[in-house]
């Protein structure tokens, strides 16, 4: 590694900016010049700068904070750019594409596991690692191109998001079976209340956030005082996300949603700032947990290539099943769009190596597919986005990058 | 503590965020409007919601990672504002205010500690504690009041820089004695590389990065190009002052000045969302390290204010003698301004603390000395400045908040 022994304390932080920061802006530019998706070539840097290749750096305290914290901003960005009443009315075919997202990977997942002559647990915790979206991922590719506002992008965030909330469900309900007890009431009531937070600050937030900042206006002494009460919104809705059970940047979304009609552009142009310079991190993040030394035996780097397939196969088909009265343009959007699992797959691996249910070799299946998903959805989401009209949504559409 | 045992890990990200950004902005707006400055508000509520107080909170990786981050961010912000030919005017002025603004506080913090009977290497850890004004409190005062281009102003920045030098060779020195071994050549080189290395990146860095980003300019696919540039150079200097033996700090404010003059407003912009953020997490590290209970012996408190009154005599009178040809009005200022002592102060005392030669309640008069400085700074940089024409500048005055 190349800062942990030796290196004065005081280059730790700069050094890790200039490396990560760099790596990853070299590599997007790279890819752009060849028209490739710039977040491809910062989740290579990731893999380059990694254990498997250069072997600089792996994934410690300060990389993660920094990287949670721009993967926290860039969903609140993207909740700025968008209105929850859009949401809300493509809500219902939203809910099938996230249900049915959910069972198919889990399903195929166990089984391909349970063919492989992988035991029940294992086979298990690798379908449920397969179940959850990394909304992070495809909302900057979208925003990246000004993609937002179209049905597919909306369908496909709202259904990140209820995916999230399942996701949490199938992740309680296997660690239960783990460890060998399982509570339906205690499931029962942590979706409820999931659920029940997102749907009631996705409905209400945006007129009681209307209301604050109208009240406060030109009240508040301090100076970007609108910035700062989107800023504790953004942190109090995290905190209450984690709590009621779901991710922490599901509030973080919320929270762009709700501030995103009553705060002024200046709002958006800081929250900017933050994500620029910190979206490298969680991209190079992904790429960092990559570890190419966990392949040694050829049979388990064919297992990670089928439970690759599987996973973008069943992502793929049962999102866009639940899409499919869209016609199958808009189908195949949202199919492409649900692929990425990225970092939250690999949270649910690491929660099964740390129950003891999932070995070292089948972590690395993980990851690699967690990674590997990530990297495909971009170029297929240029392919399947190519002939969307920018226009088609009645708002304006607005290009994040 | 808040967040240490008990708290789910997915917690401590939004948690922290939500109590120090969210406690820091409270206690400014309560500053705000009882027209005190806000600074202090925020560097007491570290002091509320740390050990002393409340005990929600201790230092740990997590805000020392977005402190110092915030603090290499101000600096650049800063920087931005400031032209480096502007500074090099009254280099020589400068020179003379760091030089007496470190030999009287060495000398008196060394005397008052042997008059007070503590021994030899400890009195002289202390003095040398007293040697280093923290530019970031300073700059963040002026910058927010939009001061920046007065003389006075400029005559503070430059000297600051030149004390981080100083203040350096000073720790190299009494570091040697504590080991028993003083390398009188390596000394002299560590100066000399310090002090060309910021000499040589003042004068040339803006007319080379001026080229750079005039060639460069139109030719990179990426978006936000003007900005990633800017960032890349902040993290390169950032490495490279360390490297040399300056602060962090020190190669982010260079960097600024750099890259002032050649890019657009929208750097500044970025730039700025990351300092709002991230500011807060620097001063209310700052009163988070603060902790009353090592004042169980009012002897010790005691101590603390004697030596509080000696840092804050020494550095007005040394640097105010070193601005004397300006007038009495400019050296009060200067004077006033290189008062705090901040987080520098609390490093030496830390490496004196690490080297077995600083015992704990002396450790605790420094970060007392450090922090109670910090405080006093503002109010009376407020008073000093109260008749400064803003306009005193050939520049447009730019207001940083």
């Amino acid at each position: 590694m190349l800062f942990q022994n030796g290196e004065p304390e005081a280059l730790r932080l700069p050094l890790a900016m200039l490396l990560v920061f760099g790596g990853a802006k070299l590599m997007a530019e790279i890819f752009e010049r060849f028209r490739q998706p710039a977040i491809v070539g910062e989740i290579l840097a990731g893999i380059i700068i990694g254990p498997s290749v250069l072997g600089w750096m792996t994934p410690n305290e300060l990389l993660t904070t920094l990287a949670d914290l721009g993967v926290m901003f860039l969903l609140f960005r993207v909740g700025l750019e968008v209105k929850a009443s859009d949401l809300m009315k493509v809500g219902g075919t939203a809910a099938l594409v996230a249900f049915l997202g959910v069972v198919l990977p889990f399903f195929l997942g166990w089984g391909v596991m349970l063919l492989w002559g992988e035991p029940q647990v294992e086979a298990i915790f690798t379908g449920a690692a397969m179940v959850a979206t990394s909304v992070g991922i495809t909302a900057q590719v979208l925003a990246s191109k000004g993609l937002l506002n179209l049905r597919a992008s909306r369908i496909i965030l709202a259904a990140a998001v209820i995916d999230d909330v399942l996701g949490l469900l199938v992740l309680a309900l296997v660690s239960g079976l783990a460890r060998g007890k399982v509570n339906v009431l205690e499931l029962a009531t942590t979706g409820v209340l999931a659920l029940g937070f997102t749907l009631l600050v996705a409905k209400w937030g945006g007129r009681a956030m209307g209301r604050v900042v109208g009240r406060l206006h030109g009240k508040l002494q301090m100076q970007e005082a609108q910035f700062t009460m989107a800023m504790v919104l953004l942190f109090t809705l995290s905190v209450l996300a984690v709590y009621v059970g779901v991710a922490a940047i599901i509030g973080a979304f919320l929270a762009g949603m709700a501030v995103g009609e009553s705060v002024g552009r200046r709002v958006h142009d800081l929250a900017h700032g933050v994500t620029e310079l910190l979206v490298p991190f969680f991209l190079v993040g992904i790429g960092l947990h990559f570890d190419l030394h966990e392949f040694t035996a050829p049979s388990t780097l064919l297992l990670a290539f089928i439970i690759l397939a599987a996973a973008v196969f069943s992502k793929f088909v049962g999102c866009g099943l639940g899409a499919i009265r869209l016609g199958r343009a808009d189908a195949a959007r949202v199919g492409v769009g649900m692929v990425p699992r990225g970092e939250v797959g690999m949270v649910v691996a690491q929660i099964g190596l740390g129950l003891g249910v999932v070995p070292k070799h089948i972590y690395g299946v993980v990851v690699f597919m967690a990674v590997a998903t990530t990297l495909v959805a971009p170029p297929l989401l240029s392919l399947a986005f190519r002939n969307a009209q920018k226009t088609e949504g009645e708002e304006e559409v607005f290009h994040l990058g």
